[in-house]
């Protein structure tokens, strides 16, 4: 725990949260963070969806190492340097066609913004001067920056915001989670089509978390909706951007999401797990038709954006090691392994009366409780009950998730579904 | 030069400048940046004005390697950890008045974004619910994520975001650049006071950057109107953000521009040299009678608002070994004696007839070529006949600034400033 007043503004947090006393975390080591009194919590939400490969993994500290000692930066404008060039080639690479540029950023919502940035470039570029608006989903969360929010969700504490944003117009999220059959027609992409169609002059883009809107409460939808929605973008040649920032890499079974839907989508984000969570990157992965009409040739089409960090080479170094990791050692197989160990451990929770629903998808593993009166509410009651048995998880709302490092050993990830089973009926 | 085409989408660089062939970095040392061939340059911009005390320094690097032993990331969302502890209260007691909470981003663009959001929702917890604009000076630069370029300028190519920005009302450009004088009373500043009055009630915050509008051209301007505008501000209770991330840490030889002008800002913004460049952070400083309006007791104001590597420990790190470096080394005041040397060094340039102005604040030298008609335009020109001579600078417009490390050696200095003279005349 923490002692005495500090200066820090905790991002997410409550002020009382504080006042109690936050664990103040020393050290990492596999999916542990440790205090200073040795105190040992799991990371059951991988810090965030970031660290993938939990903590301290020794081949991506050695290349964090040896990059800080030759190159800690130089910039990507008018100029390059090996670590971008080898991650943009494998990012583009790992695309369904890799005829794609790469951008990078270091916050996950500013690789959003560029990419939010450049659909309203190109949609000009290309003659469609009135198109400078988005469509996302209800209850989407893209990031923090007011671009970002902007195509996100208003809950109560947003609505201050409204006058700031660009609005995009938003689509009922799909409730079709139990059809994963490709060629479905659900009901709930029905009025999509024509919504797109009637204002497809006016629209930059359509923005969507694939297959999972994490900070909604982990809500799934099937790639049916996935599918249709890219094909129906594709035919009014509007561009698709999917956020793979918490999904990709692996959390749901397949390296990103929208392979589940058999999409090639326009933009790709990226962020989180692209470094294992070990150091801030994040970038969009963009398609050459789209690209190509950012030339200064014959007329200066540039694209006038980038950060300063943008490709950074300790951060890239992290990436690429990241990257050889999840190749040689499988590791998005092994998540969707552990995602039907997880899925089957969690699946009695289904029956009990204070649950409303239970929700897997490959690594995440999210149990709706009923809603309650109680004080504090019965979820915040279980975080507590688990912080104390050393598991750290943040619910959402009402829903307690597990989202750990995808390499967990199959026998502590069975430990920590138990430990919230446990929690989940003690707290009844 | 990179051999063939890339997969990467450089930050602000032209097509044809990449279809060029882009140097390759492969290592840095001091202010020098090599290619795997051997070729040195002298990273004269300090990559994009961040790395403050050149390459490879050997403490900041060990600083990192010994971080990423231990602790690579853990979330501050009701955690904590040293290195951000330490962070935030060594940020905070660089400020004049040192009661403030520091809220971490990784992209300088994000900082602003977030002291956007901290003045939008702070207005409205006051009771200010119609204070939803901001005002900002023309031609300022705050980053390119979309909040921050409602706060910026708008040159031709940035016109077609307008429809999705919140745009700031816009002061002139102050034409105070002579006027040291604190108690000035500067025409430029004349109709500011009525401004802010008239709109006080639906004002949300005055963003600038202070002294100097970097990607303007380095426009430069004095004290005396910072402080009166500091002074206004507070009379009128409107937040006032100064977004020192490219002139904080010493490069206008304070260690805070605002510092010039004896102001005690409500909120501050690092990022750049804040890690000596060498990985992602940056920050918002605010004052603790902004933050305390941020309570969850007894209703929830809590600021729901952060992104994944918010206070990442190995960026803290390095940042927590920068300023000790400042400290033990007297970065600034070295910074401030370079200064007056690099001045002295350019001063004759302003009798060449090519020349329209020269203009030097700290570390700052700024050379502004009169209007030409040449293709390529003779900054350009400038541009490229230094890279031949080993010197990376980068242009704004007709504008050629040298923005070397704080600690390059007085007589690199002076032979950079040659070096610009010499080609600036070469080029006539």
């Amino acid at each position: 725990m923490t002692d005495g007043p500090s200066h820090l503004w905790h991002p997410y947090t409550r002020f009382s949260a504080v006042h109690a006393g936050l664990p103040c975390i020393v050290r990492g080591e596999g999916p542990y963070l440790y205090e200073a009194s040795g105190a040992r919590y799991v990371d059951a939400v991988s810090s965030w969806w970031a660290c993938s490969l939990g903590h301290s993994h020794p081949r991506i500290v050695r290349a964090i190492q040896q990059q800080a000692e030759i190159l800690q930066h130089s910039i990507l404008g008018n100029l390059s340097h090996p670590p971008a060039l080898e991650l943009a080639e494998r990012l583009a690479g790992l695309m369904p066609t890799p005829d794609r540029h790469v951008h990078f950023a270091s916050d996950g919502a500013s690789a959003v913004e560029a990419a939010l940035k450049i659909a309203l470039q190109y949609a000009h570029q290309t003659g469609h001067t009135r198109r400078t608006r988005f469509v996302s989903l209800k209850e989407a969360y893209h990031g923090d920056t007011l671009g970002a929010v902007g195509v996100g969700y208003l809950e109560e504490f947003h609505r201050l915001l409204r006058p700031a944003l660009n609005e995009a117009w938003r689509l009922d999220v799909p409730d079709c989670r139990e059809c994963m059959d490709p060629d479905c027609h659900s009901l709930c992409f029905a009025g999509v089509p024509s919504f797109l169609a009637e204002h497809a002059d006016e629209i930059a883009g359509v923005i969507v978390e694939p297959l999972c809107l994490g900070a909604a409460g982990m809500k799934m939808y099937g790639p049916g909706y996935l599918k249709r929605l890219a094909d129906t973008c594709r035919q009014l040649q509007i561009p698709l951007i999917v956020d793979e920032i918490a999904m990709g890499y692996g959390r749901t079974g397949r390296m990103f999401a929208y392979e589940h839907a058999g999409i090639d989508p326009d933009m790709v984000c990226v962020g989180k797990a692209v470094t294992a969570g070990y150091l801030p990157l994040s970038a969009v992965i963009v398609r050459d038709d789209l690209y190509e009409t950012f030339s200064d040739v014959p007329d200066d089409h540039t694209f006038y954006h980038g950060h300063t960090w943008s490709g950074n080479p300790i951060a890239a170094a992290a990436a690429l090691e990241t990257l050889r990791i999840y190749e040689e050692e499988s590791i998005v197989a092994r998540a969707a392994e552990s995602g039907r160990v997880l899925a089957g451990e969690l699946a009695s929770l289904k029956t009990r009366e204070t649950v409303q629903q239970v929700r897997c998808l490959g690594l995440i593993g999210a149990v709706e409780l009923k809603p309650d009166a109680e004080t504090p509410p019965r979820a915040r009651r279980v975080q507590h009950l688990l912080r104390e048995r050393g598991y750290l998880l943040r619910p959402l709302g009402s829903v307690i998730y597990l989202m750990p490092p995808l390499n967990m050993e199959i026998e502590d990830l069975q430990q920590a579904a138990q430990a919230v089973k446990e929690t989940i009926e003690a707290a009844e």
